[in-house]
């Protein structure tokens, strides 16, 4: 099935353009396109296109514990509500919640996550039906020992073999969960496995500075010159928060090509007490994406809300407002700038065709001196109107089909889990 | 006219009741009421009842330059983007510009607001017709020294004079620009008149360092002494941004019965360095109000999106996630926590029906573990379904009429004044 987007128009441009897609990508953008056979006709008359945004770390399932003991120490958060409610999760539950965070991201714009969580197949489930593309992990936590490490290992063979059987838009991804939680022989084994099978790997680093001191105590480094002694720091490794980087640490990253991803609003919401070192990381050229973290900890999914935070606070914490401006936001957020996320951050023939099409008749919208601008500091997810992942319209018109349902399931199984 | 909503909840309770509202007041509330008289029926059916927002510090008008020179240094943007455009506008331009920002007020439930900017007619007319309240002022700033204050001070007994055409709605306020663009003499012109007609004051107060600076270079003492020696320290005070105001100051601040309003996504977006001081100046059980600033410096004037970056930066300053929680930065945003607005924050007989209904339908308030979380941390304006103001209805089901025709103008004035 091919589809053509008719009338559209492309960020400071003014003239109307036609986009043809076919085989989930972008064959063709001209003015008045001639439509290939077979073509679905979309007018986007007054609506603008631009690529889809990418989250570059979350928990989507965690939508379940949205607003579930907010405001609290961590500790006493994660130990009196977070973990006995995810000790409760089966892997139905793990499915809804995925559902509904698929929802929420579809309809603010995100068209690719990287996750990490337990019941990968809950979540890949989620993933596959919704149309979004992700990747997708088994979590490896062995704080336990000798048991758990081997356990948490055959579930990760297990499952990369079973991940066979989903497209290609569910992407197997090694989820070792922190240099804290996992061993340095699980990280050297996640390494390996990493290697033989080219796997992405996606694991929290340097959020806090309890991680960066605990870290020194038990292994005499920091915690990225740690993580690279067991072979994990590659051009495969996606590195979550890093908000505690020292120069050194940022130089090895840089050498190393692995990619960093802020979570601005929930390093605030959690207090973590730093800001993660966005010039500095950009100086190095480092890949930098952009994350929401887990909905428990944010408490939103919208990427559009979050690049507006990631470029306030790097203005506040540089003390200068031209640091990080609208377009370079805009970047981070479409994954333009971590060719590990494997998009261009551009609507190009031979892109894949996952794109929004926005409205432009919202009040915050207007007028538009610049879209970008618009898009990061004015506009929220509330502006896209049309998701196209894989060439196919997961969105139209704000409308999503089997929505009432996903919520329905969803608060069902919140007040299962979150029951006292 | 009165009006019945039925059906409606509050937040924290899951019985639904009716609300009866009558001459501009909510008259009872409770389940299942009977009608009034001549009530028109509003059925809420899954929608939670809220008080409206209220912003304590804006230029409405500034929509028109939203996005016009983000990222850029300070006095740069000013000189070269802002002043010349703001040098061209006429009332008419004010008046359609004001009219855009009260169409994305009442879209993201904001039933009030705090306003400082020229011509006090375009805007007041602005706030008559779109439903909402205001203060309104006319910008008082005599840098150019004598003429310019008598021709100030006569503007402003002259529109004070002719405010009295508006309805109750439309507040007249003194709003003399900063203490570093009034003259002493002005600033005790301003309150004596203020005194004398028990007149509101809103003012920019300490927004920069430079400011803090400048001040104790000129006149030998902090900001905030130096408005209280010209007696505009009052009960009637509205003190707009506040970031680098000390100990001593918020000592004088408390004692005179002043009102704080904090910007912190204006603050951030514009790196004035600080943060504004609030458990400082909580601890003083100062009034604190929470602004949105013009949306030239913003760019949103959706106050849910400001009651989250007020959260954020407050756990980050202080380091601590406990700070500012979710039902405390609510309460700052309804305008529960400065007397001086005169709203209590809450829905109960007696007070103005100035209310919002919040749909419950978007993914990103489901579940439903503590509404007021959502609304803080998940929700934007969008989930704002209708808006009742003085009793009568403005917006419903996301409808206001003559929305094309604000856009439509607004658009064509920011392009004529900001043209080159």
């Amino acid at each position: 099935m091919n589809l053509l987007i008719r009338n559209t128009r492309l960020p400071g441009a003014s003239e109307p353009i036609d986009i043809q897609i076919s085989q989930g990508r972008i064959q063709a953008m001209g003015p008045a396109l001639t439509p290939l056979d077979h073509s679905e006709l979309l007018d986007a008359q007054g609506m603008a296109a631009t690529p889809g945004l990418v989250n570059g770390h979350t928990h989507a399932s965690m939508t379940l514990f949205r607003g579930f003991g907010d405001d609290m120490p961590l500790m006493q958060w994660l130990q009196t509500r977070i973990w006995p409610a995810e000790a409760r999760l089966t892997e139905n539950d793990v499915y809804w919640g995925a559902r509904l965070a698929c929802l929420e991201m579809i309809r603010s714009g995100t068209v690719a996550f990287e996750d990490m969580y337990w019941h990968f197949h809950g979540m890949a489930r989620a993933v596959e039906e919704s149309g979004l593309r992700a990747g997708v992990g088994a979590v490896m936590i062995d704080v336990a020992g000798e048991d758990q490490a081997a356990s948490c290992r055959r579930l990760t063979e297990q499952t990369f073999e079973e991940s066979s059987r989903y497209s290609e838009r569910v992407r197997f991804t090694l989820t070792p969960h922190a240099i804290y939680t996992v061993s340095p022989a699980s990280l050297r084994w996640t390494a390996e496995f990493s290697a033989r099978h080219d796997l992405p790997v996606h694991i929290h680093l340097s959020e806090t500075h309890h991680e960066v001191e605990q870290c020194l105590q038990q292994h005499g480094v920091r915690p990225a010159v740690h993580l690279d002694r067991q072979g994990l720091l590659t051009p495969r490794v996606l590195l979550a928060h890093g908000v505690w980087l020292d120069d050194d640490e940022l130089d090895l990253i840089a050498a190393r090509g692995a990619t960093l991803v802020t979570n601005p609003v929930s390093n605030m919401k959690l207090a973590v007490g730093g800001v993660f070192p966005f010039a500095r990381a950009a100086a190095r050229n480092i890949p930098i994406a952009l994350g929401s973290d887990g909905a428990a900890s944010n408490n939103s999914l919208d990427l559009f809300q979050e690049m507006k935070c990631l470029a306030l606070i790097q203005k506040h914490a540089q003390n200068d407002p031209t640091a990080l401006p609208a377009h370079e936001a805009w970047d981070v957020a479409t994954g333009a700038r971590a060719s590990l996320l494997g998009r261009s951050g551009r609507l190009v023939p031979g892109e894949r065709a996952d794109l929004l099409l926005l409205r432009n008749e919202d009040p915050e919208m207007t007028p538009e001196h610049d879209l970008v601008s618009n898009l990061v500091y004015a506009a929220t997810g509330h502006v896209v109107d049309t998701m196209i992942v894989d060439g196919k319209i997961l969105m139209k018109n704000r409308i999503i089909p089997g929505e009432e349902e996903i919520r329905r399931q969803a608060r069902a199984i919140a007040a299962r889990v979150c029951a006292p």
